[in-house]
């Protein structure tokens, strides 16, 4: 080691292959051969039971205890993905999967997130990787126009966007923008006095990001909501609530509305919402996840009307923009106030372009300090396909979904129970309408079990206003007519097949 | 849609193509070229300066300002990828990059990411995608094992371990699981009484998270460190921090000790520490993203001694385990203090398996409710190299920085200036010993511009202990001996430039 001359350094080689996990060569075989696996999996996918069928437990037997101590073959662990793990897998991607909300994917967002991968770069600060935040940025500003926000939330106008790992983190944050603002003016002492509001239709994660925050749990309001206002947040009982909490000495902080709801795609009245939220200086955050990307067609926009009344939005294109998980992006009117609340400074990350060239430093806008290339899978979709594709996307979801309440509508022995808006369907099977509510919904449960345990089809349930219902969300990529029409097929004949083993 | 008979399909089938983003032939043929792009990125990667030298806003100039309407090529959106994205970047990847602590990947981490991505299951409960819950659990016991953590930490034993994103959300849900418990003894009014220890070298993200969490700011303690003790956080001086903070009334709750902190890679004595955290009902935590991969060698082990007393430890794969973005182990002793504290219970995700088989739900380990399949990628690490291979990766980076480590001590115008522990070196320039203070940070700030501005090399600094130094992080997967060697003689022959020019 004494020349320190680098036309010497082969003294310091030694001999033996140095173990080299990212050369190139073998880089390139095992990818290329992953590719393949990969495109086979999506064009077998119906091959596969959507729901899977094994026990819990069930991989423990198959696996070792430890991991092993020498290397093993690319196809000996491709063998155990293909007979251990796939058997395990519920198929998101499936065609017949109607549960929850699908999850999109698209070849655009995949090889973007190879892209993001091969750079792996970390991007906490401007600096750290320059081309990562002002992609970012761009791609929030491109959204942001997709969904005529106001300039109010653009860079190009006064506020900004960042990209987000899901909804949770994107309302945790807003709310601690809101809650240190709130407490700079009345004090940390008063923590206990902050009230949060959403409805009992908000999604749960709300509650959750709240009890993070350290808003007690007393302070927590799920305003009920009702059928007969399709399940929205009303504005009337909302206030009534904020003023019985003012009249208490309490301190209204925070509103979540939301756009879609994840049981029923309820949408919440912004502009009404908006303006109590004014009137009490409470933050309105809009968590539009599933229900903002229909946003970007012109049929469906009156539904973030009001927006320009709120603080913040999060929508996560994981859902409904082919983007693969997760990435859920969110804007803020008043960058500073968030940035406030969660920027850090430590010495070792400290440089000229941050102190001296106002440049974005994403750290600032998010819970944790690493942060990975996200916004190109955006850009890679929003180019690949274009506004018009998107759009068109966007309507065929919305068609299919249409096309299966007509065949709901059509039979007798089944209602649709909310109104469907965008591409969920909410319907039970109800053949005899003198049963009893806890008959009705018993029979349901078996018909969902029915359904489910074929490995044909995957759908999930809800409870809303004490009604037990299916929901049939269309939205899963590859999903076309004929999925749709196989799966109403296979709900009549399990329907068909439950009334006939039932003595009425 | 008259007709449900699916044999009659075609006949809601439109005649124009379908916009079809997982078209399975097209997906592969891009899937490949993006291989393909990234084999020869990586081949290439040295070509390209370390440290991006564009300048702010630079992106905005060259992209449109909205979206297209129309889809553009595969071939146009990768010559901007090449032409306005790699120009800005920060090259993490590259072998000459020693700044911060380098993101370490692999072929097999690469190959695994694909593969979750191929999925796109949302993992938020075990029946969502039984094999995503499950092989998580087995991976992280077969890195707990790999650690010689006590059974207890582990499935196989009393507790269990969780993929988290960043360090930051393990510390913020430890966090919470012992804020909640705490304040279900002594009544959620006195969250203004907890108080959470670590030390002023602790992770910035830890004063943050404890902002989230509701901490109150004047009650987050970082105790002084010196370099007399090499920046470890003193039991002695904590034990006496602690009886006042208790004199005066306060509650501990919460310490964070480090295993390799950012700085320096100090680490704090977990033995003592956990003495003292017992003795004062304190949940303690261990950060170990750094330091704790190292661990996995019988030689390093040591630095996790004492780890029997902690209530969690967290380690990111991704510094130093090749596993890509973003990937942070955290393992529990008492998984039901932490499901308490995070769990939700909405009607949709209510399903027989998390209610009668006590499976292992993750939403409840996590801040957020979605989550992707990573464990893949760490199974795919282990077995694709097994233990003796990631064993002397880690050797391998060790013995370069003591190269580098040699080459400062050979000559007396440097000095090290913390003792080395694993692979990064904090060291300094210092020719003559009789400067003022101010005057040698001044040198080392001109040197690391320098160094920085040519893009043949990427470092960082800190200050610690009131010394400005210079960090040489060794680490990045391609680095070899030649790297390190061509970086010692870019660092010498630019500080005997600056001694050049300057008047002394």
């Amino acid at each position: 080691m004494g020349s320190l001359d680098s036309n010497n350094s082969s003294q310091t080689q030694s001999n033996v292959p140095k173990f080299n996990p990212l050369d190139p060569e073998e880089f390139r075989t095992q990818a290329h051969q992953m590719v393949d696996f990969i495109a086979d999996y999506y064009k077998n996918i119906e091959t596969y039971p959507v729901l899977s069928q094994v026990e819990p437990g069930y991989l423990r037997t198959q696996l070792p205890e430890n991991a092993p101590y020498c290397p093993e073959s690319f196809d000996s662990i491709m063998k155990d993905v293909q007979n251990h793990i796939v058997p395990g897998m519920t198929h998101w991607l499936s065609p017949n999967f109607f549960a929850f909300f699908p999850a999109t994917v698209s070849s655009a967002a995949f090889i973007g997130e190879m892209l993001c991968n091969c750079f792996n770069s970390v991007g906490f600060n401007w600096l750290a990787s320059p081309a990562m935040t002002e992609l970012e940025m761009i791609v929030m500003d491109w959204l942001a126009n997709m969904l005529k926000l106001p300039k109010a939330f653009m860079f190009s106008g006064t506020g900004g966007g960042v990209l987000q790992s899901t909804t949770s983190e994107a309302i945790l944050c807003t709310l601690i923008a809101a809650r240190d603002r709130k407490l700079d003016n009345i004090g940390a002492d008063n923590i206990g006095k902050l009230v949060v509001y959403g409805s009992d239709q908000t999604h749960s994660t709300y509650t959750k990001a709240c009890k993070v925050a350290g808003i007690f749990p007393c302070n927590i309001r799920a305003v009920p909501t009702s059928i007969e206002s399709d399940f929205a947040l009303s504005p009337v009982v909302l206030r009534g609530i904020i003023e019985a909490d003012v009249a208490a000495g309490l301190v209204p902080l925070f509103l979540c509305a939301t756009v879609g709801t994840t049981s029923t795609t309820a949408v919440d009245p912004l502009s009404q919402l908006g303006q109590l939220a004014e009137e009490f200086d409470i933050w309105l955050h809009v968590d539009a996840a599933y229900g903002g990307s229909a946003c970007i067609c012109p049929e469906f926009r009156r539904y973030l009307d009001g927006i320009e009344r709120a603080n913040s939005l999060s929508l996560s294109p994981h859902k409904w923009l082919l983007s693969y998980l997760d990435c859920c992006c969110m804007w803020v009117r008043e960058p500073n106030v968030l940035v406030k609340a969660l920027s850090t400074n430590p010495e070792y990350l400290r440089n000229k372009r941050s102190e001296y060239d106002s440049v974005v430093d994403y750290k600032d806008w998010q819970i944790g300090t690493g942060r990975k290339f996200k916004s190109l899978r955006l850009w890679l979709v929003m180019r690949s396909y274009g506004i018009a594709n998107l759009q068109s996307h966007i309507r065929s979801d919305v068609r299919m979904a249409k096309m299966f309440e007509g065949f709901v509508r059509s039979d007798p022995r089944f209602e649709v129970v909310v109104p469907r808006r965008f591409s969920l369907v909410c319907f039970r099977f109800n053949p005899n309408k003198e049963h009893e509510p806890v008959y009705t919904e018993f029979l349901n449960k078996k018909l969902l079990d029915t359904i489910n345990s074929t490995g044909l089809v995957y759908m999930t349930h809800t409870i809303v206003g004490g009604i037990y219902m299916l929901r049939f969300a269309v939205g899963a990529t590859l999903t076309e007519d004929r999925h749709v029409i196989s799966a109403w097929k296979l709900i009549k004949e399990s329907s068909e097949g439950l009334l006939r083993r039932s003595v009425f």
